[in-house]
């Protein structure tokens, strides 16, 4: 299967095609590709995580016009479901996530090689000159939006600093950990910084992390490697006790549980943003009797099409940091070398020019 | 080791003695008994859901006086530590719960046999005619209340109830399902009953459980063995996804894991009130991802000194139940025969009288 060959099909009822302009590498990508590599998951289109502009509209699209500025979503807000309607929730029941999340492609695909249907990767596969997506899962932006800066939107930036903020709801003065230091993790510090954290230790075993995560207002820099004991314990003894809020911002059980462990019982809470689906996360019991909670986050909790509009204005009002997470910026047709940066934990984000703005 | 041999110090500065009236037998009795059995929790007397009066007091105490009804607490409360001065935690950082949750017995203990230190079980040990505890963890109740009755609210009964209105915080027209029915799960069951949950599922294995679960408000009735299907499939079948609250009241890790799964993605909240600290708990992060919340209560989250005196005037205001909880009466000679009946599963609560009220 090679990229020429792929055809993307004209928008059906309800659907937009979306001309990519730029595309960012989410380590989600990575997890599918490499990790998860769940047999009914391919052969499929990597990327979820762009900008573009409406090419074109289905019949019955009134929203959207050719032209248009969006961002296309890897959960749909119908706004008709009961997730939809419940103020607390982000958990569209439309949409590939709402069943397939193990799969992580969707046959409803728009795509097709050689007449042969390609899935379509969280709903939305952007490493690819046109998208097709049911307008339910595109949020239209500000015209003046950089797109090759805001689609860092489409997935990374707002789930970690959802998390924080939405999911979290880290409280002014609290004592944060953010574990893993990608774009997923140093979005989240920046979500602990902005909803008044005091103090904010980042944790990565790579510690050339480090410098990005103080930019983004992590106070404490802690390397796990550097320690004989388990990072819940030296994080216990910095804080008197535990963090009151951790984030797991690496996709690996084993984190998880660490993470957990390193809040402080009585209220400490604990979010789950990484992604994987190979073991299970476990904890002694006691440590939930002892009152933490655990909790996980989706796209930050954020409603995707009410949320990433209203996340660009944050950006374009500088409330929101984003090209601090670009470290690189390639072609589409360096695809693959943008893989390898992140595999390598070379780069922050890579941001993939597709078409011209 | 028997019952006539031991002894009890007489109260040390700020420690009151108790005059046993009645003890109920919880299953964590059994738990540390036949299932924890942590080397360094025994030799210890057993014993923690009582009620009694203050025999007499050591120096410094001014909140009791020789005759006071009283309510010996597992948990403190000092009012003056971080947890004590959290609205939001019940987890006071003195006594034996702060760090021996594995142990279960603190060797701060004024019991002795032959002149050998014998631990004190949950820092309470009511299988005794008397103990011997800090004022920090008594509670002063109405005189007007029947120890018979109020010791339930000793243990069982705060933890079920305290789990569904202050931990998992049940909302009015939810659905909930209660898994487990010794008392603390019909407890837990009369908890999201005055929450106002619209439907309750009582689960358990035992259905000689059900008439009591009907008593205390459930609507619907599930044995997991009936099923072929796991009880998280059945209940998301019956409830349309799974219900909005559920909570664990085994001691289970695998029932801690199907409540978790029983509930609805997107703000599920599951909660362990069951104690076992053998395995791990374990979950698909997926589950948590997807919006669920995994919490965990220790007392109800209830702050004890304070919560208890309201719970027994919540009884004695008929706004609570206990007598309902109550199969059996025994004398504390007949404590191994009450043992056997809950290991049996043949009772809810046996009560054993220890001296007359
Ligand atoms: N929940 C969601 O909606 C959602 C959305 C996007 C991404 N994700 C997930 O978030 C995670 C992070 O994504 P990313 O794009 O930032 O990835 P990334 O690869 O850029 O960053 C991961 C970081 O974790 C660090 N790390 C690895 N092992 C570690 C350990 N044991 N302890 C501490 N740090 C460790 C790495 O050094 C790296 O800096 C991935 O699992 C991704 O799939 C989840
Ligand atoms: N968290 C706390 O503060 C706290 C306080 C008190 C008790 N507890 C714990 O709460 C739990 C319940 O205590 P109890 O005194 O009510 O016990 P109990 O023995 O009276 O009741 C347990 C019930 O669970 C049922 N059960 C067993 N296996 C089951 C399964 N697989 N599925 C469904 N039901 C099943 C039994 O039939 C029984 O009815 C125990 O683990 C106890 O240690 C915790
Ligand atoms: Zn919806
Ligand atoms: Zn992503
Ligand atoms: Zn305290
Ligand atoms: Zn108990």
């Amino acid at each position: 299967m090679v990229i020429e060959d792929i055809e993307v099909a004209p928008p059906q009822a309800n659907e937009v095609r979306i001309k990519i302009v730029a595309s960012a590498v989410c380590h989600t990508d990575l997890y599918h590709l490499f990790e998860g590599m769940h047999e009914d998951g391919f052969p499929a289109v990597l990327g979820h995580e762009a900008a573009g502009v409406i090419e074109s509209v289905g019949s019955g699209v009134t929203e959207f016009q050719p032209g248009d500025k969006v961002i296309p979503l890897f959960i749909a807000q119908c706004r008709e479901c009961r997730f939809c309607k419940n103020p607390n929730s982000n958990q569209c029941e439309k949409g590939w996530a709402a069943d397939r999340y193990d799969v992580m492609s969707t046959e409803d695909s728009r795509f097709t090689c050689k007449g042969k249907k390609v899935l379509q990767f969280m709903g939305t596969s952007t490493f690819s000159q046109y998208t097709v997506m049911n307008q339910m899962c595109v949020a239209k932006i500000d015209p003046a939006a950089p797109l090759d800066k805001v689609c860092l939107l489409g997935c990374g930036v707002c789930t970690g600093f959802g998390a924080a903020v939405n999911t979290a709801k880290v409280e002014p003065g609290s004592t944060c950990a953010v574990f893993g230091l990608g774009a997923v993790g140093l979005a989240a510090v920046m979500g602990c910084k902005f909803a008044g954290a005091k103090r904010i230790f980042a944790v990565d075993t790579n510690p050339d992390k480090f410098e990005k995560a103080k930019v983004f207002g992590a106070t404490d820099f802690l390397n796990p490697k550097d320690h004989a004991k388990p990072v819940s314990a030296v994080l216990a003894e910095l804080t008197g006790g535990g963090v009151d809020y951790a984030l797991e911002c690496v996709g690996n059980v084993g984190v998880m549980r660490s993470a957990l462990e390193s809040c402080v019982k009585g209220w400490g809470v604990s979010v789950l943003v990484g992604w994987t689906d190979m073991h299970d996360v476990a904890a002694r019991p006691i440590q939930l009797i002892a009152g933490r909670t655990w909790k996980g986050s989706l796209f930050g909790g954020f409603k995707s099409k009410d949320g990433v509009p209203e996340m660009v204005k944050a950006y374009l009002d500088k409330k929101v940091k984003l090209d601090e997470f670009i470290t690189h910026t390639m072609t589409l047709a360096q695809v693959n070398d943008a893989v390898d940066l992140m595999k390598k934990g070379k780069c922050i984000r890579t941001v993939l020019s597709v078409s011209p703005q």
